[in-house]
């Protein structure tokens, strides 16, 4: 990526961040969260890539890109970047509700609409409206639920209407027809933001560490022994997916967010446990948890039992 | 779906087979390796979603979806369609080496690209090919590979080149100027026959069984709890994937793949432990591995093993 | 052992118990708590083995030996004579408090008391009283507190108190100077009722189940393979206890104790599990907890799951 | 114990050591093999609990005594003297092969022998020899083998024959008339050397370290907890052993001997765990095993591994 590609013209205080385009989608609605968002620099990129890309090489300072659905899964690609190439961190996570609005050119009425334009996963979550509302539409798919919005503005459309993210409106100049249109109204999309490596963001009781953990070898108990890593010491695991390392099939690694701060001594212990049963481990960071929930410590897993116990064998060790 | 989407006109021996379309993709190579394929009715379907569906309407027999790419990972969309819905079968799986080719229209040359259409998966896969051989290029996606061909076969394509499956090129006429551009030679997808319910094929020693397990409350152990039921048993699993079940973040299932049959006794004694822990179970079906590759058995766990230990409960029962 | 050994000359009903003698002990204490006692003959052995062999030659129909004492701990012998030889079943238990009394021939004051004499472990279980009430009489070992006491009232003692079970002041015509004397008021010794192999009592929902596993090869895993037979099934362990097999130092098998009864289909299940993974496994049976507390059974591991879980299997593997 | 109970009169190097006696015993054979021996001032104590006693009163520098027999099983007043009172540490372990002689009189002839005395284990011991070589005579139970023998040598004794160590006819100017009877030829004791705390002794790379568990409740999966923290940090057990903690039946704890020295990484952080998940954790000591056997250092576990995993957390927390 060239050093222009990001058009910074800002004070030295001002972060520059990028992420996932168009404008108008769920995604910008998360870096709208940012506390510093006023007065930032953004600038959409293309692709997820090209998003982190601009954070590695320096053209941005963060980057915001969605890395789990609660109904489609997580974002393969952001797994993947994030777990292979020039080290990342995720600094922060933010949550924001999938509500799906149906977008339409204002006067367009309901009787108008003969097909339907959307993200394939912005239909597999709004299905059953479609199927109810709008039995005769047909649904095209495109590459972003901005595209299909960004087309009906521009007049280049082979639709009616586009199903986005209410955000889609203000930037296209278009109307909701219909809000709240998804399946499941619980449905909510994770972000993160992206940096490059540094000091990890301090603890606040309430915090998230992510990780990748590189299997030695495809043994049948290494997954068991991955997660006795955390057991052992109480800890719980939010989310543990499988992701093939694209050496071979079967070939897998786990992509794993686990509740505790790297500066909690049981998250220290198992984390050096885990670097030493598997090929590699690659700390994406520890953060705040976006709903503020702090995790039960199990009985002999505080810092002060770590701390106690470890004097305690520094005494047997010195034969006192 | 009609009961006329597929055109059936057969005799009643000869099966009718879905595939996810469009033609010319690698689906289709892994559809023609069906051992009757010869005198089977094909007809490619838009998703894999209308594929499954043609199936558990009746319109179809099987139907041929990918479900696994080393490169990629799992095929979300197959997964979560199998864990939901009418119950279907997994009956045979088949691999197919993910062997890209650069298409042309005959006639052109290097120096005509100046646009490379494809499937942002396969564009990922020849993303390094791609910055050696043709770095000036643009790479633009298309909604399948066979999508990228097929456009530069009827010339309204925006694009000089496709990125494809070798076998695209029979179906739209183009020519293939270079063969072999994945950035991965190991790379393979793994397919699936789908079928209605039914009784499993029978056990040759080298099996594969597949299921989803859903947890009955999202408690730290509950995923070290699922893996003690096929450890405790000596049953390796080949794949494990946590899958969003949709109703919020942080609710899985998990889509596993392990070594053996359900008519094995040890696989038998693992599916009921997990029934039993589980909220649900889906059972995806038995089948022959697509490499031959028998399971070591560990000592304790053959079938003969499980027979004597259950006479011998019998008699310790009754006394003798 | 010779027929004439034990002296039976009853009805067909009357049941024959050997037991540990001398008489007046708290074995005794245990035989007399037996449903059937009023009616029984019984006859003190003077070994642990020589009771359990009356039972294995058919001189006696049943054997009470104590078996744990939650002082001492476990009573060797009967572990190590019931793990080995002609195969043995514990029909019940019987738990007797261990309330220790210094008997004195009549007449006799403290001030007379320059020696004590009892066992080394009732020595050990009152050690704190003597050291405060006598402070200045010596305590010497006898090869049971009845001898003790016994020795006594035949003039032969080279001592002037016994520490022994109340019982043992009716036997031999002593009395109780002081009672209650024991250093633990919760101490208790457990005792069994040992007979032939035959159909296990009937279930009554708080049953225990006692067995003994040799592991197969003394690796690092074993034991912990062999607990996780249990806690797969949610049984609970009442007692665990290594003892050596007598081959070589470091080869061990394990005495267990397990909440509920072999015809529990989770019992069931885990021992043949255990059968598969150990060398041998020696089921001691299966009777009534002297406490009456049922075991909490752990969601899947009711023998309804367990037989909903089989019909889904026989479904599966018949294609239903 | 009085300060004058153990005869000391000698230099200040010279060493001071207590045993379990009396004199002939194997437990004299062990102490003869202390490298200081020839220098020592040794004496036999009564019972274990007074050699003990000796070193924690300071009258010895050290003690000892039996441990663990191959065909009986641990010394249960060993294990619980040193689970409990001041704090004693495992300097050192030694082994004796059990070989035990039949000692008479010098005189004496077979056809002279109508009974034989000897330590109830010993009896159990050589059973099948006695029951096949003298069939006729009677096995007398004594407190020790030594105390058999020496009844025979000053003409007190009811018998004609001691069942004893070889050492004891040196003693008791006996003769052996058979030699090696015991019924078990691989038969040993283990013997250690217990002293008051210090610095452990260094690592020799094949070391034993020893320790007490206390249960903090006793919920079914304790001992599996317990366990888990050896296996996850690759440490083998070469003894595990519950024993009763006299508060009431049921109520354990837990002895156990481990491959690894308190230095090693592995040992520390298992130490540490355990201390944290236990209500206490007794440390005996690290020593020099008696058998030089190294134990198998697992991928993952060796203090190189340690020390680069801790050095990589560091990193992570300081940003680097």
């Amino acid at each position: 990526m060239a050093g222009s590609w990001f058009n910074v013209a800002v004070s030295d205080e001002s972060p520059r961040y990028a992420y996932l385009g168009p404008e108008g989608t769920f995604t910008e609605q998360a870096l709208r969260a940012l506390p510093d968002y006023q007065g930032a620099t953004v600038r959409p990129a293309a692709t997820v890539t090209l998003a982190l890309d601009a954070v590695r090489t320096g053209d941005a300072d963060g980057a915001v890109v969605p890395i789990e659905n609660s109904v489609e899964g997580s974002v393969p690609v952001t797994l993947d970047e994030l777990a292979t190439g020039d080290p990342l961190r995720i600094a922060r996570e933010m949550t924001v509700p999938v509500a799906f609005s149906l977008l339409v050119r204002p006067g367009t009425v309901v009787a108008d609409i003969k097909r339907i334009a959307t993200h394939p996963h912005a239909a597999a979550q709004t299905r059953k409206w479609c199927a109810v509302e709008l039995p005769e539409a047909e649904v095209v798919h495109t590459t972003s639920t901005a595209a299909a919005s960004a087309a009906l503005a521009d007049d280049t459309a082979a639709w009616e209407a586009a199903i986005s993210a209410p955000l889609a409106a203000e930037h296209y100049g278009l109307e909701a027809l219909f809000s709240g249109i998804g399946d499941n109204e619980e449905a909510q999309t994770r972000f993160v933001l992206v940096t490059r490596p540094g000091t990890p963001p301090p603890r606040t009781g309430a915090d998230k560490t992510s990780l990748v953990a590189f299997m030695r070898e495809d043994h049948p108990g290494a997954l068991l022994e991955i997660l006795e890593q955390f057991t052992s010491r109480g800890i719980n695991l939010t989310r543990i997916e499988s992701r093939p390392t694209g050496a071979a099939l079967g070939n897998y690694c786990f992509s794993i967010d686990l509740e505790g701060h790297v500066e909690d001594s049981r998250v220290g212990e198992a984390l050096m446990g885990l670097r030493r049963i598997c090929a590699d481990v690659r700390f994406l960071g520890s953060y705040e948890r976006h709903d503020g929930i702090s995790p039960t410590i199990r009985p002999g897993t505080s810092d002060q039992e770590f701390n106690a116990a470890s004097a305690w064998l520094t005494r047997l060790r010195e034969g006192r």
